[in-house]
């Protein structure tokens, strides 16, 4: 079955859904990105993807082609196109078609493209029960982390890196600390205490970090936001990372070390369960 | 007039030359470029390119889709079918469309773009003979340079960045030193010795730099392949850039202070013509 995608005010099957080759999405990563999950046909923490765009847009100088109104009506357009029950809308915005030029074009107009993944049961992911693996690798990203741009070579490379060595994902690594995960914030857990990197240029300001925070200190768990090395994260009781589609997930081994006993433990567990209750809850 | 641009097998009217919304190098900017200059409707230094294709492609374990033959036809083809005369032949190869996944997709076929882009005079450029002037920036890139990938979002607000502060490009500066300039490599001359970045994971191994470097010792210059500083750069006798659409372009002015008198030096300017002259009668 062919899905509906939304290409610049369009709903086509997904084999017309095309862009010019002048796109500078496609020639010079000129674009940023937003993924909102979907729980039971509906949108989860969409105003903080939406907040998010906005801002990466601003950081772009691009202006934000669309309301928010419209941003909500397009993506619950395409969950009833395409039928969503669970999965993600993934949602991009390029600075548009011109004549390939490094400086940016005076008036082309942006490319807004959205289309859905279908991910039957994404809130049951059996990974959550044994929890994923993960090794360190160098952080050779560009230095703007924080804007949620199309430049994902090196995520993907690092995805892969971690496949090639038997894992699920790779931690990134700079300056001997960990910056985050190839698509998601990285956790660790010692003594009852949640430690994530603070926010900065150097990673995505996670919009499930921001509410696995919230959720966190609100039910009394001490929380502290510093750079953390991977002997630090080996020694740690547990681990986890967030992102929009995996929600908290737990990470029980670092580089070949297990955390813990190897298993899911009791805060990555609890943030996940507090973290889907209360988002299917407010969920739009 | 539209031009004819190469899709996937297809010379197409630019106004239909698109790629799908699923591909690589849009979402993920995974892909490689090349830019070849056209002179008198004959390639420069094609050979060249093919080669660094070739590399790129490798270092991002992607396979090259075509044989040198084939390439060559194509950009001969597009030269003809646009009577080009003098510009520029820009060729993109991406790891092709799939569902989106930072894991590489098992059988994706690559995605093969060309266009051209027509700049009569191209030899002739009229800032051959003042100069251009550069501003520092800090270089935020990832740390793979040497592969031509299409994450250019940071060399294109670096123009930016040029172009509001009425200068003409950027040099990047990392750990102190000069990497290079957003889309060409940068050089310095003291005491009549050039000198340029050494080869690494740092910079792009620009074509026209090996071409140049060759030249210039061949002409019993002295080279020195070394970083770098933009104080060093200030208190230069001459600077000059090289592309392979810039050729060999003097600097004249780095953060607002003018190199020497201000004017192109000789070494940019007898370079710029024995890289032309050479260039020329090596092309086909």
């Amino acid at each position: 079955m062919s899905r509906t995608v939304y290409v610049n005010g369009d709903y086509l099957p997904e084999e017309e859904a095309k862009v010019s080759v002048f796109d500078r999405g496609f020639l010079m990563a000129d674009g940023v990105y937003e993924v909102t999950s979907v729980l039971d046909g509906k949108l989860i923490d969409f105003d903080g993807h939406l907040k998010r765009l906005a801002r990466s847009l601003n950081e772009l100088e691009m202006k934000n082609p669309l309301s928010d109104d419209e941003w909500l009506t397009i993506h619950r357009e395409l969950v009833t196109r395409n039928d969503l029950v669970d999965g993600m809308i993934y949602l991009q915005v390029t600075r548009g078609a011109a004549d390939r030029d490094f400086l940016f074009p005076v008036d082309a107009e942006p490319t807004v493209v959205l289309f859905t993944q279908s991910k039957p049961g994404l809130a049951q992911n059996p990974a959550a029960k044994t929890g994923i693996k993960v090794i360190s690798i160098p952080d050779i990203r560009w230095g703007r982390r924080d804007i949620k741009t199309v430049q994902l070579l090196y995520p993907s490379m690092g995805k892969m890196m971690a496949k090639k060595a038997g894992a699920d994902d790779a931690w990134l690594v700079e300056d001997g600390k960990v910056t985050e995960g190839t698509s998601n914030n990285a956790y660790i857990v010692k003594g009852g205490k949640i430690i994530t990197r603070h926010l900065g240029n150097e990673i995505l300001h996670g919009i499930t970090r921001a509410a696995v925070l919230r959720f966190a200190r609100e039910a009394q768990m001490e929380v502290e936001e510093r750079a953390f090395t991977v002997e630090e994260a080996k020694e740690a009781d547990e681990a986890f990372i967030t992102s929009a589609s995996a929600f908290v997930m737990p990470v029980v081994g670092i580089d070949g070390v297990a955390l813990g006993d190897g298993t899911p433990g009791p805060v990555a567990t609890r943030l996940r369960e507090l973290y889907l209750d209360e988002m299917r809850k407010a969920a739009i």
